[in-house]
C-alpha cells in the first residue's frame, strides 16, 4: 500500500555510485556533462555541490566544474539532472583540472562556487 | 581566514567517492565494515541511508546491509564512522545478496530499515 507521501520518501533514493555518471541538461534539455561525484558534508549528510565532467564534449577538456546541488533538479522524464546554468556560465565558472588543485578544506574554494551561481550564504 | 562558521559550513565536504569505502567502526572503535555507497534523494539531495559491506570481515559474507544515515557519526580521530549499532544488531538485520534483490522504489524497503533500527518516522 504506496501513498504519494510514501513514494516521497522513499522511493526516490537512488545510490551515490549512480549518481555519480548521471547526465545533466542544460535548460534545452541538450545534454551538457555528467556528474563525476558529489560532495556530501560528512556531519550533516547534505549533498551541497555536483562535480561535473564533460569528457571533452563542450571542448572543455577533463576540467571538472563545482556546481551547488540545489541548482540541479531531478527530471525523471530525461533520467537525468536538469540546470539553468549556461553553457556560457559553465565555461566562465569556477574549475579545477585535478583534485589535488581542489582544496575543499578551504572556506573560500566553496564559497567562491556559491558566490559565482548566486547561491545566498545560508 | 577561516572561522569555525566557515569551517562547519565547508571544510567538512567529501567526495561520494570518498566515502565510498570509508570504514564504519563500531562503540568499542572495532572496524565492523565500509559504506559501499550511500542512498541519496534525487529530490531533496539528503542522503538517507548507507549501505554497508563486510567483505567476510566477520564472516557475513558478501552481504549489503543498510544502515540510517543518522546511526552514523564522522569521527576525525578514527577518520570515519563510528555507529552505535552492535555487531548482534547488523548480523540480524535487513540485508540483501545482490542489488536485484532489494527494490529502494518500494517503500516497504526503507522503512524496514527505519523500523528495526528504530528511526522515528518523519
Amino acid at each position: 500500500m504506496v501513498t504519494t507521501t510514501d513514494e516521497r520518501e522513499y522511493g526516490n533514493l537512488i545510490g551515490s555510485d549512480k549518481v555519480e555518471g548521471t547526465a545533466v541538461y542544460g535548460a534545452d534539455d541538450n545534454k551538457i556533462g555528467s556528474i563525476e561525484r558529489v560532495m556530501i558534508d560528512k556531519l550533516s549528510g547534505k549533498v551541497s555541490y555536483a562535480v561535473l565532467g564533460f569528457g571533452g564534449f563542450l571542448g572543455l577538456g577533463n576540467d571538472h566544474y563545482p556546481l551547488p546541488w540545489q541548482s540541479l533538479k531531478y527530471d525523471t522524464r530525461l533520467g537525468g539532472y536538469v540546470t539553468g546554468v549556461t553553457e556560457e556560465q559553465l565555461r566562465g565558472g569556477p574549475k579545477f583540472s585535478n583534485e589535488k588543485d581542489w582544496d575543499w578544506a578551504d572556506s573560500a574554494t566553496g564559497r567562491a562556487v556559491d558566490d559565482y551561481y548566486g547561491v545566498p550564504v545560508a
